[in-house]
């Protein structure tokens, strides 16, 4: 398994020093307005004013509102990734695998309350299953399930498992059909909790 | 449970007579070049030859080759739902709820083989998770859950169980990854069969 966090987009060049800063200050405070303000709120003019730079700054940086709003994406998959790798439990390592799979879940479901639309926008601009992140996802689920001794074709079964995850489903469960994000997040657990149970028959 | 197999665009007129014939004998027509030949060679001509028509014809039944794609997996659709609301065992009544569920998952994998590039069309024009047909199948599989005596958050674990399904990814699965559907179906079956399972602690 890679343990170095990947990026949805595979491109980063290596950043170091004024570059790297500079850019984490503007994810920063475009994250900031999407909090306060929801993704809506974040334009080019807006992040310029909010991080204290002029607009060409944030336009020479991600190409476009689109670039940024990848980018802001891609920034939250590293942060989720390196919780699930080197972060404290239940979600990084030294806990149960089953109490690991179930924090999982619940991390990701709540990064779609966080940043759906960005997730809903990268997906439906096929940012999808091929994507590297995607691809982390899935092996660190494989291998959880593994670890919990679960017996069957471990691929497709973690498939299977993330597929219920997928930030347009869980959209369209909270926004469409008024599923509270909690209630998804305890019914995913006990998939995963009847995925990982021997058979008694 | 509404039991009329419902339609993927909800919009179909009332047809009679002629007018069913001939769209029947167009659709039919359609099928066969898919079968034969795969989806590209479904082009408005194609299809008039096949069924010895003008290609005007077909031009006013379907109003673009988009729409007869649309017809096409609508018409799939209607079959899939028959057999398994009015067909014969064990997709159909009288078998038991755990073995018509497995039937079910088959069905639909199958269905990607043969409509695949249909459906991923359908999908990416946004006929997703509320189409009729969708809330058909999630209806179905909630009820055999219950009739399994499957304990829990029935309408959400049906959805969780019907996700994997979803044609984009199968399709990925099987095209980009190389899994065979068959191995899809038996992995699918093995999660249908552990949701239904009684829990043992």
């Amino acid at each position: 398994m890679n343990t170095r966090p990947l990026s949805l987009t595979d491109d980063s060049p290596v950043e170091r020093g004024d570059a790297a800063r500079n850019r984490k200050r503007l994810l920063d405070a475009a994250t900031q307005l999407v909090d306060e303000h929801g993704v809506d709120a974040v334009t080019m003019e807006a992040v310029a004013t909010k991080a204290g730079v002029g607009k060409g700054t944030v336009f020479r940086r991600f190409g476009s509102r689109a670039g940024l709003m990848l980018a802001l994406l891609d920034h939250s998959e590293r942060e989720l990734q390196h919780a699930f790798l080197f972060g404290p439990p239940p979600l990084g390592p030294g806990a149960d695998p089953i109490e690991r799979l179930v924090a999982f879940g619940r991390a990701r479901i709540a990064l779609v309350d966080v940043q759906g639309e960005l997730l809903r926008a990268a997906e439906s601009a096929g940012v999808r299953f091929s994507a590297p992140a995607h691809r982390v996802s899935l092996i660190h689920v494989q291998t959880l399930l593994r670890e919990a001794g679960t017996v069957g074709d471990l691929p497709v079964l973690a498939q299977a498992l993330l597929a219920p995850l997928d930030a347009t489903l869980v959209l369209h469960q909270w926004r469409e059909l008024g599923y509270p994000l909690e209630r998804l997040a305890d019914a995913w657990a006990d998939l995963a909790q009847r995925m990982t149970r021997p058979a008694h028959r």
